[in-house]
Order: C-alpha cells, then sequence, then structure tokens
C-alpha cells in the first residue's frame, strides 16, 4: 500500500540520497539522443561512481514513446543480464520518465525505476506518480501499468539545458495546479515570468502538490482525477498532431485544453462564473502559444477524446466549478464540446 | 491485497457465477486460430448471452506470444472503444491466457480480465496465478506483470477438444505438485494413465494447490518458487527451441528439466537420495518423450538460463531436498548443471 512517506527527494539533501541509492543496487542509465548528450555528462560530473554504468539511448521525441522502442530498451537490459534487483534509472523529460517507467515495471514482471526528470515538465509533473505508458499507434499512453518509481530526484540546475519552449511548456502543468488549489494560488501564480525558470520553492512545491493528490488515490479512482483538468482535450490534440507527424509541446496542448475546458464548464453550467473563464482565457491567450486547431478537424478531434482512458461510455472531464474548486467525471453532450472548441479556435 | 476467497470456480456452481461475471460487463473474447474454431462454438452452446461479444483472435503458437500480437490486440480493444470497465476473456491455452492476461493488464493501465483455460495445463497451472507475460525475440516470458485474473472458470469438457500430446503435456505440472507435496502424493500420481483425461476432482486438486502456493506469495518473492522445480531447465530447452523455430510440449519440456533437476539435486547433495531420484527418471523415462539436446548446444542451453528472471547473479534452481520437500534458490556450479543435461542425453 501507499508509504506515508515521500519519495521525491530535492535540495540539499538530495545528493547523499541519490548516491545511497545508486551504490545500493546494479543501475542501468536509459536517456534519449537529447539528454545523453546534455544532461548525462552533468550528472556524471557530480555523481563520477555512475561513470561505468550502462547507458541505454533512444531516440528522442513523443513518436518514439513505442512498443519497438520498449523492445530495444527490454533487449538491452537482457544483453546486460539485468535481473530483477537491478535499478533502471531513467534521465529525460516526460517520454523518458513514462517510457522507461513501462519498460522497467514489465521486464520480467518489474525491476525497479528511479526517475531524474530533466525538463520542467517532468518535475512538477510528469516524473510523479507512477502513471507509466507508451503510445501504440500514435494513440497516447494506450500500454501503461500503475508502478512507483523507487524514488524521483529534482536537480534543478537541469533546467539549465532547456529551450524557452520547454520552460514554458511546463509553466502550463503549474497553471494547473494553481488552478485547482484556490483564488489565491491563482493570483500569486499570475505574478511569475514563465519564460524563466520557476523559483526552487516553486518547483518543490509543485512537485508535493502533484505527489499529494497521486497519494490520495494511486490507482485513479476519484480524487486523481482532478489533475485531468485541460488534458481530455490536449491528449485529443496531441494524438490528432501526433497522426499527422507533428508534434506540439505538451504545455501548451494543456494551456489549449484549459482553455477550451473552462469554456465548456461555463457553457454546460458547472458554476463557473464568465468572469473567471474569461480571466483564465486571457491569460492563456498572453501566455502560450495558440495551438493551430482547422475548423474541419473538430470532429476528428472529438471522436479521439472517445478513446480517452478515463471515459465510462461518454467523453469525461474534470471541469472547475470554480477556481480552487475541481469536479470530475463530467460528461458533457457532445455539442458543448464541439461549440467550446470552436470558441478557441475563433478566439 | 490478496483475499482470501477463492477466484477459480469449478464444478456444478461455475455455470451461474459465470453467467453472472458476464453479464454485469461488457465482453471481449480473445481466442487464438485453433480455440475459436473448437472451443468458442463450446462455450457459446451454453452461454448464448455471448453470441453477440466481440472475438479478438491471434494465430495460435507460442511464436506469437509477443509483443506484435498485444499491440494488435490493443488496436482492437480501441476499436471496440473498450473503456477501463470492460473485461477481456481469454479462452485458450498457456499462450491466451499469458498474452490476454498481460495485453488486459497493460491496456489502458489494466482492465480486468477472466481465464477460461481450455488445456490441461491451463486448468491445473498456467491459467491459475496472475504470472501474465509474452516473449521477447523468442526469449520466454521477459515483458510481464504480476495481475491476478478477476476469475478462473476450469469447464473440464473443454478437455474432449484436446490431443493426446496436450493431455500428456498438462500431466507433467500435475507430476510436479505430486513432487512437491509429499510422498503418498507422487505414489498416488504414479497410478495414473497419462494418456487420459484425470478426473475432475484430481483438476480441481491441482488448481486448488496452484492457487494456495500463489496466494502465500504472490510476488514470488519465497514460497511461491517451488513451482519452479524443473522450470529453470524447461524455460531454456523452450527458448532455445524456439530460436530455431521449433515448439516442444511445455510439460515435455518441464518433464525434461524435473528429470534433469533430480539429477542435479542428487549431485550437488541437497539430500535426494539415488533411489528417488532414479525412481523419478525411470517414471519421466517411460511417460514423457524425450526432448532431444544436441551435446554442442548444452553451453547455448546453460547461457539461455543465465537469462532466466529468478536469477540473481548465478543461475538459480528450485531442487528437491526429497520428495515432497522442495528447496528454492539453490545455485550450483556450472560444472553440475553441464553434467546433468549431459546425463539426460545419454540416458
Amino acid at each position: 500500500m501507499l508509504e506515508p512517506h515521500s519519495n521525491i527527494h530535492f535540495g540539499a539533501e538530495s545528493f547523499a540520497k541519490f548516491r545511497d541509492a545508486t551504490m545500493q543496487n546494479e543501475i542501468a542509465i536509459l536517456c534519449d539522443s537529447h539528454t545523453v548528450e546534455h544532461c548525462l555528462p552533468v550528472l556524471l560530473k557530480d555523481f563520477s561512481h555512475l561513470n561505468n554504468a550502462p547507458v541505454l539511448v533512444i531516440p528522442e521525441g513523443e513518436a518514439n514513446k513505442n512498443l519497438d522502442q520498449v523492445s530495444k530498451v527490454y533487449e538491452e537490459l537482457l544483453r546486460l543480464n539485468l535481473v530483477r534487483n537491478s535499478v533502471l534509472l531513467n534521465l529525460g523529460g516526460g517520454v523518458i520518465t513514462d517510457l522507461g517507467g513501462f519498460a522497467a515495471s514489465t521486464f520480467k514482471r518489474g525491476i525497479q525505476y528511479i526517475n531524474i526528470p530533466t525538463t520542467l515538465m517532468g518535475m512538477v509533473d510528469a516524473a510523479i506518480g507512477g502513471k507509466t505508458a507508451v503510445n501504440v499507434n500514435l494513440f497516447r499512453n494506450i500500454a501503461g501499468v500503475f508502478a512507483q518509481p523507487l524514488s524521483v530526484f529534482i536537480f534543478p540546475k537541469f533546467l539549465e539545458t532547456l529551450s524557452k519552449v520547454e520552460i514554458q511548456s511546463g509553466w502550463a502543468e503549474m497553471m494547473k495546479h494553481a488552478l485547482l488549489t484556490s483564488g489565491q494560488a491563482w493570483e500569486a501564480f499570475q505574478q511569475y515570468d514563465t519564460l524563466q525558470s520557476p523559483p526552487d520553492a516553486l518547483i518543490e512545491a509543485n512537485a508535493r502538490f502533484k505527489e499529494s493528490v497521486v497519494n490520495s488515490d494511486f490507482h485513479d479512482q476519484n480524487r486523481r482525477q482532478i489533475l485531468n483538468l485541460g488534458h481530455t482535450t490536449a491528449h485529443a490534440l496531441e494524438s490528432w498532431n501526433l497522426q499527422q507527424n507533428l508534434e506540439i509541446p505538451h504545455g501548451f496542448a494543456v494551456a489549449a485544453g484549459i482553455f477550451i475546458e473552462a469554456e465548456l464548464a461555463m457553457r454546460i453550467g458547472t458554476g463557473l462564473s464568465s468572469g473567471e473563464c474569461r480571466e483564465i482565457q486571457q491569460y492563456i491567450s498572453t501566455q502560450f502559444p495558440k495551438v493551430i486547431i482547422e475548423e474541419n478537424s473538430v470532429d476528428k478531434i472529438i471522436s479521439l477524446m472517445r478513446n480517452d482512458k478515463k471515459n465510462k461510455q461518454q467523453i469525461t472531464f474534470s471541469l472547475l466549478e470554480s477556481i480552487g474548486m475541481p469536479l470530475i467525471g463530467i460528461e458533457p453532450d457532445e455539442a458543448y464540446i464541439r461549440a467550446a472548441i470552436l470558441h478557441y479556435l475563433h478566439a
């Protein structure tokens, strides 16, 4: 069952903890073609005992988060003769922690894994919570298991390896956390510059917020679903782009999703006032690039929503009743969904 | 955590229980190219409410227990728009219950599955215990998770659809259970004709024995490992055959494995007497076809043993201290393993 203590390590204590965790076990490091070049040297500089650890590399990008790459990871783990008490160290963004977590949790019915998120998105969200997954034929996260990492180590210095787009993308999940927390958190959040790295304390607060929600409902039966705010829409937008060989940063899809789902909440009458809705939408319009949606793609996007994992029979959303007051399990008529998407693309 | 009640249904009560379980949920049926023809009609005759359930079919045989077929199952489940509260009904032998269990347990991070074993091997062993898995590049069961089925329904009439070889193969796991239980069980076991279907009560007793061992140690940390008797060797023999596009019935590999591992136990001095060892070996020689091993393949077979999931650093066996007294975690020198294999191929 869930342990009461945190498995997220941050700040001063984390270096010694990481050294302990990685010295006790046989380690293999999983990178993508970007992190092997830009992040692995940074890690090895501080932790030279890992210099001889085998390194597995998959090509970067969401399009490689698939079973073929998982299969290649299995083959490497086999070749290395790794056994059940080995640990896979996932060094990268969401693609690496999602795929590496899935590969580890299914290799020989499960070896342990440690996440070291290298993106802001990873530090405040993707690396935390044990939702491992890969895409199947461009449908997002269709193959996966719930399996907690042994630990998550957050080293903010990896933020220096990121582009402005990746920083901005990470802020979108932090925006979601603020909207789920309180009006006060949302007011405070809007003061930050989303083109800059957040202060360390804010990163930690966001990681801890995610962890606390996960710990209240690891298997995503109820409370954890509040984290889906913006995501029913975001996942459909991402699947639709992926099918056309386009990749949009996850955070930009989430920002568009929160915009559209604020509209949806207001229109179906969850309680979200038009004032709150417009305030959220105005913030998103000024802070995040717009995701291009063509009018004749809207039906396809709605049909992709029907394949979302969280659905029972109808398309299901997590929406706001007001800022700081999330609702789960909302199943609006598709006419409202269509209208909300059209509102975004004409905004 | 583990529930105290059994999820295996057998005999008179099982028809009503099955009807209940499959009427409450949205069902898809997974078959292979053999069971769709020979077993599905038998099932539908008794349970006509399943006439309209969608049927997924994969090609039969161990060589198809792979991620490509899992991927096709995911695609079908997606196309059917199945959601988290759907149930996959696995109708078949070990390949179907292993692969179907894995596909279900990883589809959208897990839907429920029900096993209906159609082989004797499935009824007394493979369908029970929640070890789901598929092969990766001809290495057996490399991708998998521990995930219990919602229920297992044992309908002995499916035995009528089996060949003599499949019946005989199933008896090998029952032989293992007898050897693990007691000298008395082993004496009683030897009275049966392994070319005939066992009596219903013996099937049920074997299914319950497997279940009780599994329930004592679901994650295979200690006691469950007694069930590996014969299997370190059997898995290597099967992997080696699979790599040459040969498929041997699992039970024949297990019988050869128990023969070889009895020799190994005697030679390293676990306590197994030469009298017990010879009695086991003589029984196997008269009751099961011999698995062909060429002398120049022995090194390759030992190297395949090193990749077994249960290993820590060395090749690990579960052996007998005497009949009815299993030992786990034995790591013999490879010279003994070689000698035991050579003894079998020259026997």
